[in-house]
């Protein structure tokens, strides 16, 4: 149980103002007022000490004419904080700066198709990157946000086993802060998806959500009350490793019909009857040519999908279920079948007029920003 | 958002303390002001006014003897708020005046074998019974909890859909609102026993957990971080209608293959080849007949039980499953297969060292106590 002394008061109200000004960009005095319930006075004097300290710089707004005083505008100053967001996928690692308020400030990307993927060869490829964009943009992050698509323990990043990056047992995120000399944030990619879709894409205005990442593996990350699940010692939402199917295929995990040996990228492969892990990009072409035939070769794919998200509807509850990566590529009226039998099907979402399922709208970004959020979450306290 | 002002403080530190008292029971001033974070004068002040309320008594330890003066004993006053909680089985109805403390004041219960189960004439009995114990202790509720196995809105207690008691859409919640004149709150008996668990059983120091319901019907109350997730409009938890079994028997849900189906009370009854619907203490005694048998009696049961675990696991990652009714009379052999198997087969459990299994400790009691805590969410804050 913690409690709120008076001196703690005003630290609370500038995180809260910092954590709006974040989220939502640029506003006006009044309806950041109006947003924390909090008098003019009180405002005025968070606003003076953010500008006093460069994190915002206030304008008159230029629409603003007429009878009385317009209400300054507050615009979040990016430099004002700057923190590295790394996305470690299984082809590809991408790495950014970004700013307070989310905006990306610069940013590269390393092809791993193809190549080893050893800790060892991340750890100093990501210093070194790192370093670059900080040079090349005259910015110095103040923290780092990791995400990797395995079991993550939150408290010091140690990834227990990123199977389809052939990891286990790294301990990233010591080695990581040993390294970038700052604090590093490891997590695992589903939940920092999940971070961004609530932070920046169609998950702002739902308290519970459940964001599903369906790529070479499938994971997810769940939203309650507006806050990320954590889990005991920060794992939890495998929800690619619940049965659908016993006695179907052998997973790594040790079980067999998993959702994700039967939803992965995969098992979308064999539906569509390419070689299993091929390019990403001959996937999501093939996923486009299906025109009328989807109903045909996706048919047992779907079905699969759909047992999983009643799954996860009924033991969560959630009002919105953001599908991520393949799940997005898949033809609009298969995501529409999807929705249809998933609510049909899930006596919970009966019960509340049905679950919301939509594609991530944030494209390539959603894990790089998720992983810039997680970064945040300490910074925006000490602003 | 929101934001805490000086004067809340006050309140803030009052409605912990109680709530310390509330679930820990009589503790010395000094053990209080550890707990809370408070200084002798601030623990004072509060202990002061709660004794001149007559919600605490404070007496010196009969134990304290020698140097020093010793810490004042601070002693709930179960009076000082009573609760009415009823716990709706499908086989009968528990209703109990609970008081401040967690302490059961006064009880009776209603055989409802065999018996219709009309909301009116259940709603009635729930009536007349307060009214009757009100009065035999000399006691007034001040607000009620009442639980039921079924989907239930938490914002007014409307039971979408009661299977096992044969409902649809009962206001239930408006309907004793009206009946009692109190604030009732009403809601999945699982939940219910979650936050029971919680509060006064083995889930206690946890601040993850999962409570496990295998009655008529199975279903689930999570604990996230120490609160009781609610989900969208209060819906969530349904574990017992994830799919287990696809192809599997028929659900009232819509689906087949259940793990209620496969694991609930009547598929019990079939494992031990007893007739379906059996009493529950005949279930319970040809249970406690198995002894080198039940591998062979119970292994398909055991094996829909684990992997139905497994899914728990990995998609919640708590640190502790309460295993409650029917799940809870199995023997104690059984039991340990199914926690050495959910742990070998959990790659979550396998990540953090380990899910602990726990039958509930609190007996019949259990669901009874959990509307309790349910009602005293709200009453607590007032005091």
């Amino acid at each position: 149980m913690t409690v709120a002394r008076p001196d703690e008061v005003r630290r609370f109200n500038r995180s809260s103002l910092l954590r709006l000004l974040h989220i939502r960009g640029p506003a006006t005095r009044a309806a950041l007022a109006a947003e924390l319930g909090l008098n003019r006075s009180t405002i005025k004097m968070l606003v003076d000490g953010l500008a006093e300290d460069g994190v915002v710089e206030e304008k008159v707004p230029r629409m603003a004419r007429g009878a009385g005083r317009p209400s300054l505008l507050v615009l979040p100053q990016p430099q004002a904080a700057v923190v590295l967001a790394v996305d470690v996928q299984v082809e590809h690692v991408g790495i950014a700066l970004v700013g307070f308020g989310g905006q990306i400030m610069g940013r590269n990307s390393w092809n791993l198709r193809g190549r080893q993927r050893e800790p060892d060869e991340l750890i100093t490829h990501v210093a070194e990157s790192s370093a670059m964009l900080a040079e090349d943009l005259g910015l110095r992050p103040v923290a780092a946000g990791v995400c990797v698509p395995g079991v993550v323990r939150r408290a010091d990043g140690l990834v227990h086993n990123a199977a389809n990056l052939r990891w286990g047992e790294v301990a990233l995120g010591q080695r990581l802060r040993t390294v970038l000399d700052l604090p590093v944030t490891v997590g695992n990619d589903a939940e920092f998806g999940a971070l961004a879709e609530h932070a920046r894409g169609v998950g702002r205005a739902a308290a519970d959500a459940v964001f599903v990442s369906a790529d070479v593996g499938v994971g997810g990350g769940l939203i309650a009350q507006r806050a990320l699940l954590r889990g005991s010692a920060g794992y939890l939402g495998e929800i690619g490793h619940m049965t659908v199917r016993p006695g179907g295929r052998k997973c790594y995990c040790g079980n067999e019909g998993c959702w994700e040996t039967e939803v992965g990228e995969a098992a979308l492969c064999r539906a569509l009857g390419m070689p299993e892990h091929g390019p990403r990009g001959a996937i999501v072409a093939e996923l486009r040519e299906l025109h009328g035939d989807w109903e045909t070769r996706l048919a047992d794919y779907l079905g699969w999908m759909t047992l999983g998200l009643v799954n996860v509807v009924n033991i969560l509850g959630p009002e919105l279920v953001v599908l991520g990566d393949l799940f997005a590529a898949l033809p609009e009226p298969a995501i529409a079948r999807v929705r249809d039998q998933v609510h049909r099907r899930s006596m919970v979402s009966r019960a509340f007029g049905g679950v919301r399922i939509e594609k991530s709208g944030l494209g390539p970004d959603l894990k790089l920003l998720g992983a810039a959020e997680a970064a945040f979450e300490g910074v925006l306290t000490m602003l």
